[in-house]
């Protein structure tokens, strides 16, 4: 029950989730225990893309099985017991968005699509750029590119759980709500607004949904 | 080769970084698709231990293998490849420490053991406390304290990699230091003090290995 109020649907918001974030946990299937690492990801053309050595325990395991599942989350703030009830721990949570694709992990062979994929990686991880155009006409790239493993997942499905307290009653969202903007770090304001956005309790726009007066 | 100079092999440093990060991502087995989920933990008495509900697929695939995979990992900082190279991109980089734990996880069913161990988990996710102590003889609380799901993670292995440029030769080694220490974020001169020690590069205490000028 819980998990339908927590899940976000919204093509956009996972797009810009997955944009905005860096890395994410990489999970395999191993003969006896599962194998998770965390790697740098580019997410083009909606798909996500990973490069790394041609040598390694990862890509063993990935030529065992292609059978992946990719983490990616972010914390945005750990909510304390008190915010909502005086005497019991319980209600102590952390707010997260987070990701889930599972799928197949493909090695991209064709250079110059690795030198796309390359490229968006760059983009992405260094947009101030600095380098060179990752180009295989060039010399010094093709030795580079050829010798570089890029994988890409062909996801078989992708969930995401943005978790802003969405299942609390008005009276605890409000408390909950006001005691992030109380304390009031950074990461406690952008998480009261997420909790608004995500719940649809906005004060501006849904009058009938709440007093509007947080504190 | 590259693995020898990241593996981070000190009980202190991994304590610490274990101790402070707030969760961390479950690797499961499963039938067709492996899963991952993030999630918080307390490192307790040099385990793992997590909390959740006793339903959902989480705990329905433990059920089926508790063989599992927990990686803890950060970001330090996104090492552009113009600190040591100007004209190619590969040297671009992310610097970060992560914790694998391979391991069985076991439902822990005793109720002073679940209390000890949520106990834990307060003090480390809300150390200013605000609670009354979780005591299976509290009649609010025993229900509660039966109703959750413990887990412990019996360790198989446990490996660390701190990646802050160890492999570097001593030229580029500086010149990524300089530019960190240069851009000069919060994170930056964390990362650059965090290189010196883990390399055993330290300007101030090893004169023979580097000349001490970052600039």
């Amino acid at each position: 029950m819980r998990r339908t109020a927590y899940e976000m649907t919204s093509e956009e918001e996972i797009n810009r989730f997955m944009s905005e974030m860096s890395y994410g946990t990489l999970a395999m299937q191993g003969e006896e225990w599962p194998y998770a690492v965390p790697i740098n990801y580019v997410y083009h053309r909606n798909q996500v893309y990973l490069h790394g050595s041609k040598a390694g325990h990862k890509m063993e395991m990935i030529r065992t099985s292609g059978k992946v599942a990719f983490s990616v989350s972010k914390e945005y703030a750990i909510v304390p017991s008190y915010f909502s009830d005086p005497k019991l721990a319980c209600p102590a949570t952390a707010y997260f968005k987070s990701v889930l694709i599972r799928g197949q992990a493909e090695l991209v062979e064709n250079v110059e699509e690795k030198a796309e994929v390359l490229g968006a990686l760059m983009r992405k991880l260094q947009p101030e750029g600095g380098y060179e155009p990752i180009d295989p006409a060039d010399p010094d790239y093709m030795p580079r590119i050829r010798g570089v493993a890029v994988l890409r997942l062909a996801a078989d499905s992708l969930t995401a759980k943005f978790a802003f307290g969405q299942h609390l009653n008005e009276e605890r969202f409000e408390r909950v709500c006001g005691g992030l903007e109380e304390r009031g770090t950074e990461g406690d304001l952008q998480t009261a607004e997420l909790m608004r956005k995500y719940s649809g309790r906005c004060p501006i726009h849904e009058g009938p949904a709440g007093d509007g007066n947080a504190s």
